[in-house]
């Protein structure tokens, strides 16, 4: 079997977190809204269950603490978010991952979803500093 | 601690299946897409961190046997699924829900996510006898 490799879609869209017990964590490069991906390094899994039992546990577990990472960039970026959008699409990149998204009432797309709305805003550097560093510290990254 | 009640919305826009140890299941009344909604019978979840593990885990049982379900439903609608969507969004409706539901590279809405496009295209009845007894089946119900 081969090694687990990133689909190069994340590399372009994100940036690199850190890697948890079953997943890479990365942050969608958009200002708009705190937003986390988790990638889970298995090899051709594309569909939630396609991971046996103990891997599907674990990765609830860390979409839990990705839900806990994406209120603290929130609240360190002075807009934290009221509710959470957690995801598994992968209709465009087909690598098996779970959108972690914060909302609130005044973002870009409330109350639909944000795919597809508008263009990316990519952070300022200070703003990806700040986000980068809050999801790091929940994580224990 | 009040008696858990589902949310009237989801009696607007979907169909009873039946109830699995932790969440009522209901099939979305649109027949574009083979699509099942878990609702936990939890009272003031409105996030997944807001369940205990032991409902988390329960959850995503259930969410896997929810997609086994989409997937059988699109077999008897002659309309096979090659990739399963599952979300918990809530940003309209506030109570706990996730949404599983089968793409195919020819529906309405391919590759962008289902919500808010177009209109709802409700079920015939003899279809909806076909999508219900399919999931049923497949869950055990």
């Amino acid at each position: 079997m081969a090694d687990f490799a990133l689909h190069t879609d994340f590399e372009a869209s994100s940036v690199p977190i850190g890697e948890l017990d079953l997943c890479c964590v990365r942050m969608q490069n958009d200002a708009r809204w705190p937003w986390l991906i988790l990638i889970p390094r298995r090899v051709d899994v594309a569909d939630l269950d396609h991971l046996p039992a103990e891997d599907r546990h674990r990765l609830m577990e860390e979409q839990i603490a990705a839900m806990g990472a994406v209120r603290r960039m929130g609240e360190a970026l002075l807009r934290p978010v009221i509710k959470l959008n957690v995801a598994a699409l992968g209709n465009v990149t087909p690598q098996l991952h779970v959108h972690v998204i914060g909302r609130r009432r005044d973002d870009a797309a409330w109350p639909s979803p944000v795919w597809g709305v508008g263009q990316a805003q990519p952070y300022s550097e200070g703003s990806r500093v700040v986000a980068t560093a809050a999801a790091r510290d929940a994580l224990g990254l």
